[in-house]
């Protein structure tokens, strides 16, 4: 049996979503020979440790019970210091001012050799190459998946599915509550403040909306795909971006009366980084409404490529993350 | 440097992408620390054989000025049992009555203990088991991505992104030439036969269309994905099958102005086999028009994962067979 030694640092709705995924899948995954141990979660305050393995079911009624997982006062920081393990799963809130708990944790990972799988954006959207060149000087694996479009996996479909491909650009609706909004405007052939509105109802926008509908999240994914694809090195300040809150149902009637949907589209070739609403024809694999997300890859070989998922959801998200630990244990066994 | 030496038996067009492909990539590959040598080429005529490495640049040229690539009177399976190389690359023309010389050639590959990569769909939507079996039994690698809808790589994305997920069941539209005619019936208010007509003249469809507008091409991809995904052991025949013929432009337009597209649907989960017309909402990611495949996966983690590519071209379905490649010189390595 191939045993991996993680710790959970961030216990909100991702990092329980990844402890709900490890307890369902422990049948399937001893089935590849896999068991994954979670020697520590931490959540703001305090953490359960135990080198022998927690009790994940425990430590979910506990935190749903008390708000907490704590048992000792210990920071997400002590863990990945002194506790011996192999995996840090960097669920975190996010922080796109200065990366914040995340990037810290993240860097403090490497330098103890640790390798990283993260859903947390923020520090990738600012800091990718340092946080790269920290992950290759102590030989760690940094996987990150689940940053860019939750359940759409679009970085392990270029890296591996892709293989022999040159990516030649890459556009997708990255943001699910702009997809909603918009596709509820075109429905409704309401206004943009009234379907938002009815998002924040639905618990799919923020109250303060601004980090989605001024498109700072897309370009946040945006900007990990090009440092991670295309080998940039930028933050999401770096790209352009027009937010959706402009449009209004009428422009969008004309537009779907002429055969086209209007999405708020990120791009990234050589030279371009851009967020900002356009029209797609009917019919075209960026077309899909709801709260989805999209990617469509476009190749040297294999032309383009589309894939399409859900972009948020905690289950959702935490799937993106057993894929990474999977991927990892499978280059430990090499 | 990890050396593959490959025959290509069949040299047709997707035989020639191939030998295209690898021309092309041939500083990528180097890049990868690989090499693909083609030591055999064999087409209908004849083979060029070359235990060193054949110059596919000449041998493209042969073909294109003479029709052949022949300068010795061998076979592919002489070439598959007599010539020393690791992968035999499957390419010849598709046998959904026997299985014809495809599966000749995939089984004593086999035998050999060579691997095989094929885009020939007939042998495994007859004889998917006995192939397996074939290839477990010689410890060989049989990878088949570019069977199921070209350059849209399903199978990869399930197999290797999608780790983690069980797989509940899968739909897609898997013929080209049907989305190309459905999609064209509609954008003109045409009928079914001017837009095949249309089709044929473009290229698109066949001057016998039965295999793709029956669906009997859907059907056999869709029972590759049930035995290889599903674990099922059924061939094409058990799949119920109904085609696009019958289809009115009339009841198409109704469709639409009330929110659908029709397309031709192929399904697998358990206890259905099934390849019907059916009615898709505009902006559902499975409502892609032109010539289009595509696939959504229903997974008990990540949710609906849906990926679209071209289901046809020779460069395209290459590009699937060098992934493939790739793929099984990564193994090799561990």
């Amino acid at each position: 049996m191939n045993i991996i030694r993680v710790s959970i640092i961030g216990f909100g709705a991702v990092g329980q979503g990844v402890a709900e995924v490890i307890l369902k899948k422990m049948d399937y995954l001893r089935d590849l020979n896999l068991e994954i141990k979670v020697v520590a979660v931490v959540d703001s305050r305090g953490a359960e440790i135990d080198t022998e393995g927690i009790d994940l079911a425990k430590a979910l009624e506990r935190k749903r019970s008390k708000g907490t997982v704590a048992l000792v006062d210990k920071t997400g920081l002590d863990v990945i210091k002194n506790i011996e393990h192999d995996v840090v799963i960097e669920t975190t809130p996010t922080n796109i001012d200065d990366g914040g708990a995340g990037l810290r944790n993240m860097l403090e990972a490497f330098r103890q050799g640790r390798d990283v799988v993260t859903s947390n954006k923020g520090p990738l959207a600012l800091k990718y190459t340092e946080l790269v060149e920290a992950a290759n000087s102590s030989g760690s694996k940094f996987r990150f998946e689940a940053t860019v479009g939750g359940a759409m996996p679009i970085i392990n479909l270029i890296k591996g599915v892709l293989a022999g491909n040159e990516i030649l650009s890459i556009q997708g609706i990255l943001n699910g509550t702009c997809n909603y909004i918009l596709t509820r405007m075109l429905e409704e052939e309401a206004s943009y403040e009234q379907m938002l509105a009815e998002a924040q109802e639905r618990g799919i926008a923020e109250t303060d909306p601004t980090y989605d509908v001024e498109g700072i999240d897309a370009a946040c994914k945006l900007v990990i795909l090009a440092n991670s694809v295309f080998g940039m090195n930028a933050t999401y300040k770096d790209v352009d971006v027009t937010g959706i809150s402009k449009i209004t149902p009428e422009s969008m009637i004309l537009a779907y009366n002429d055969g086209y949907v209007t999405k708020l589209i990120g791009e990234v070739r050589k030279d371009l980084l851009c967020v900002a609403p356009r029209l797609v024809p009917i019919g075209h694999p960026l077309s899909v409404g709801d709260t989805l997300n999209v990617a469509s890859v476009q190749t040297d070989l294999a032309g383009p490529v589309t894939i399409t998922g859900r972009g948020a959801g905690s289950i959702e998200t935490a799937s993106a993350i057993l894929s990474d630990l999977i991927s990892i244990s499978r280059n430990m066994n090499e």
